[in-house]
C-alpha cells in the first residue's frame, strides 16, 4: 500500500503566487474593466534584447543540420558556457572560481529547491525573516523543518533570522543556536536590502569556524550599483570552504520564460569528510539532463560586448522604475527602503493594516497588484512588497494612483 | 557542522554513461585515428524537423517584442500544449485524460528521477532487472533502498523483477512480497521488450488491488508497431486509479537537446488519503519553473499534421537502422531480441564474456561504443545493448565491422 510523503502534509497553504494569482484572475472576472497593473510576482516584462535573440536563432538553425544537430547536453553545461561565467562574473571580480565548479541549470528556483538534497535531513537550516519561501517548502518537504507552529507563522526546527527596520533588514548572526545551513540572498528578495562586503566576511568567518554552509543566493547582482556591496559572496576571504552560490539569467537578461541559472560549487567546499561538489555533481548526472543548447547558447550571448550593453541597459531601465516608485511612495507619505541596489521596494503598510488586507485595498482600489509581505515569513507582517519589473508607463501609472489614493 | 546525505555514499560507481563516456575518451585519446561509432547512449543524431524549426523560429521572434514576449510559463505547462497532448496522445487512443492531469516539464529523466519524492520513504520499490538506472538511483539518494550487497549487485530493500530469456524480458507479477511502487517502462529500456495490452492489464489489476502505485514510463511509445501492444497505461481499465505515466519528446521528435516531456497523474489517483496530482503539483510550483516558452511551442508543434509526418519519418528513419542491427547480428549468429518495437536492441555477449569484457573488446576491436547489459542490473550482465539512434550510414558500418570481426 502506497504511502505518501507526509512532510507535504506540513506546508503552508498553497505556494504564494499561486495564492495572488487566484485573488487577481477572481477581481479580474468581477472587474473586467478595470485595468490591472501588477507589481506583484517578480516576472521581468521587456523584450529579450537584439543579441539575445540574433543568438537564438543561429542555434535553432544549428539543429536543423545533422552536422550541427545538439542532442544531449554535458550533464553540468556546455563548456563554453562554464568558461564565459567564470571568466565574467567570477574572475573579472577577483574571484577564485573555475569554469568545473560552475553548474548549469534551468534556473536558480530549481536549483535552490534542489540543492538542500545533498544534505543530511538531521541539518538545522537558518533563514531570514522574510525570506523567498523556496527555501522553506523545500526543505518543509524534505522533512527538515520540523512543525508549524500555529499562531507563530514559524516551523519549530528551523532558526529564523529578523529582518527588521530596526537591524536595517540585514540579519544578525544566530547566537543561541548554530545552525548548518544558512540561506542568505543579496540583494534581498523581498525586502531589497543589501550587505556591505565586510558585512558578508562576518558570515563566511562565522561559517568556516562552526563548519555551517551558506546558501548564498545573489539573483539579483546585477542591480548592484554601490561599490561596497558585493557581488559575489566569493569576493570574501575563504568563502570557497563555506559558500554556494546560486545565480540567475532571469532578472539581469530577462530569462525568466527562458530558463537558465547556475550554482557555483567550489571544489575545496568539503563537510563531514565529503566533497559537495562531487555530491551535487551526481544529482545532477542522475537526476538532470542538461539545459537547451538554444539556451545555453543565448547565455553565452549574454557576455558578448554587445550582450553585456544591452544587459546594462534592462537593467538601466527597471532601475528607473525602481527609483521612481521609491522616490513617488516616499512623496506619497509611505516608509519605504530597498530599490537602490535591488529591483525591489519595501514598504510599510499604513495604518497598521495587514499585509493581505493592503493587498486587498490596493487591489480593489487602485488596482494594482504587489505581494504581501506577511507571506515572506512573520517578520514581513505589516510590510508589501513593489517590484520595478513592469513596463515604465505602467509603473508610472500605478504609483500616481497609489498617490491620489 | 554540515552534515550530508549520507546516502549518496550507498551509490554504487558513478552514473553508467559518465563511466562509458570516460572509457570512450580515453580510448580516444589513445586511439586518434580510430573511427569510433556510437551505438551506447541513447543520443539521437538527426536533426529536427522543419516544421519544429519554424515553430522555434516564430517563438523566438515573440520574445524579440515586448507585446508579445512571455515570461516565467505556468508552472504545470501552458495551456496549449497540455491540450494537445490529452488530445492526440490520450483522447485519439480511448484514455480518458484530461489537459489539466498532464504537467509539462523538462524530460523524463528529470521526472523519474524526481517523482519519488512524493511518496514516504518507507514505501518498497518494485523495479524489473535489468533496468533504466535513475529509478534505482533515485531512490538509493532518498534513502529507500537499503544497503548495498556486495556480490548481488542489488539493495537490500528493493525488490527486483527478472527479466530475462526465459520469460521473454517481460517481468513477474511480485508473488513473494507486495511493492507500494512498481516502476515499469515499455517499450523496454534496455531490452526493448514489449507488454500486450491483456499483460498490461494484470499489472493495472494487481496495483488496484493491492493499493499500490505504477509508476510507468512509456518514452519509446512512438516506436510501438504492433496492433496488440499499448501505447499508453491508461489504454488499461481502472489504470487511472492506480498509474503514473512519464512521457518524452525525446526520442519522437529527438528534443533530446531541446528538453521537453510530461508526466500524467490522473486526478482520481489516490493513496493514503492524498490525491497525488495535488502533491505533484505542489512539488512542481515549488521547485520548478516551468519549461521554456519557445520549446513548449516546438511541443505543440510535433501535434500538428506536418510535425506529426515528419515525426513518423524520424521514427521510421531510427527503426531502419533498429531492422539493419538486429538481422546483421542474427546473421553474425549473435542472440538478439527487442529492435521491433523498440529502437533498443539487446544481445547475448558471445562465449560468456562479461558484459564490460564485451564492451572493451568492441571498442578496441571494431571501435564500436555499445553498453554493458550489467550496468541496468545483475540480470543484464552477459547482455548488451545497442541504440538505433545513430546515422544509417554508420550503423551500417558498425553492424559490418561486427560482422567482419
Amino acid at each position: 500500500m502506497t504511502k505518501i510523503n507526509k512532510n507535504y502534509l506540513n506546508l503552508q497553504g498553497s505556494y504564494l503566487f499561486s495564492t495572488i494569482a487566484k485573488k487577481v484572475n477572481t477581481f479580474s472576472a468581477e472587474n473586467p474593466d478595470a485595468k490591472i497593473i501588477r507589481l506583484g510576482i517578480g516576472d521581468v516584462t521587456q523584450a529579450l534584447t537584439p543579441t539575445i535573440i540574433s543568438s537564438l536563432h543561429q542555434a535553432v538553425d544549428e539543429m536543423k543540420d545533422k552536422s550541427t544537430f545538439k542532442g544531449y547536453a554535458p550533464d553540468l553545461g556546455y563548456d563554453f558556457l562554464r568558461k564565459a561565467i567564470a571568466d565574467n562574473d567570477y574572475k573579472l571580480r577577483g574571484c577564485k572560481i573555475e569554469a568545473d565548479e560552475i553548474f548549469v541549470s534551468d534556473g536558480a528556483k530549481c536549483d535552490s529547491g534542489n540543492i538542500q538534497e545533498i544534505f543530511s535531513v538531521d541539518n538545522k537550516i537558518a533563514v531570514c525573516d522574510p525570506v523567498y519561501p523556496v527555501y522553506v517548502d523545500s526543505n518543509v518537504m524534505a522533512g527538515r523543518s520540523g512543525t508549524f507552529v500555529e499562531g507563530t507563522g514559524k516551523y519549530s526546527n528551523i532558526i529564523y533570522m529578523p529582518c527588521t527596520k530596526e537591524n536595517g533588514f540585514a540579519p544578525q548572526l544566530p547566537t543561541d543556536e548554530v545552525p548548518d545551513i544558512i540561506y542568505l540572498c543579496f540583494p534581498n528578495n523581498p525586502t531589497g536590502a543589501t550587505i556591505t562586503k565586510s558585512e558578508l566576511q562576518k558570515w563566511v568567518d562565522y561559517a568556516n569556524e562552526h563548519e555551517s554552509v551558506i546558501i548564498y543566493d545573489a539573483a539579483y547582482e546585477a542591480y548592484i550599483r554601490d561599490e561596497d556591496v558585493p557581488h559575489s559572496i566569493y569576493e570574501c576571504d575563504n568563502a570557497t570552504t563555506c559558500a554556494i552560490e546560486l545565480r540567475s539569467f532571469s532578472k539581469n537578461a530577462g530569462f525568466t520564460g527562458v530558463r537558465l541559472g547556475f550554482t557555483v560549487i567550489p571544489k575545496e567546499l568539503v563537510r563531514d569528510g565529503q566533497s559537495l561538489h562531487t555530491l551535487w555533481a551526481r544529482r545532477h548526472s542522475t537526476k538532470y539532463n542538461g539545459a537547451p543548447y538554444i539556451v545555453q547558447k543565448a547565455g553565452e550571448a549574454v557576455y558578448s560586448e554587445e550582450g553585456k550593453k544591452e544587459i546594462k541597459g534592462l537593467v538601466d531601465y527597471y532601475m528607473r522604475n525602481a527609483s521612481y516608485i521609491l522616490n513617488g511612495l516616499r512623496e506619497a507619505g509611505y516608509e519605504v527602503s530597498g530599490g537602490k541596489n535591488a529591483p525591489y521596494i519595501w514598504l510599510k503598510t499604513p495604518d497598521n493594516m495587514t499585509s493581505w488586507d493592503f493587498f486587498d485595498y490596493l487591489l480593489n482600489t487602485a488596482n494594482v497588484v504587489g505581494t504581501p509581505g506577511s507571506g515572506f515569513g512573520p517578520n514581513g507582517e505589516g510590510y508589501f512588497r513593489l517590484t520595478a519589473f513592469g513596463n515604465y508607463e505602467a509603473t508610472v501609472e500605478a504609483v500616481d494612483r497609489i498617490k491620489n489614493l
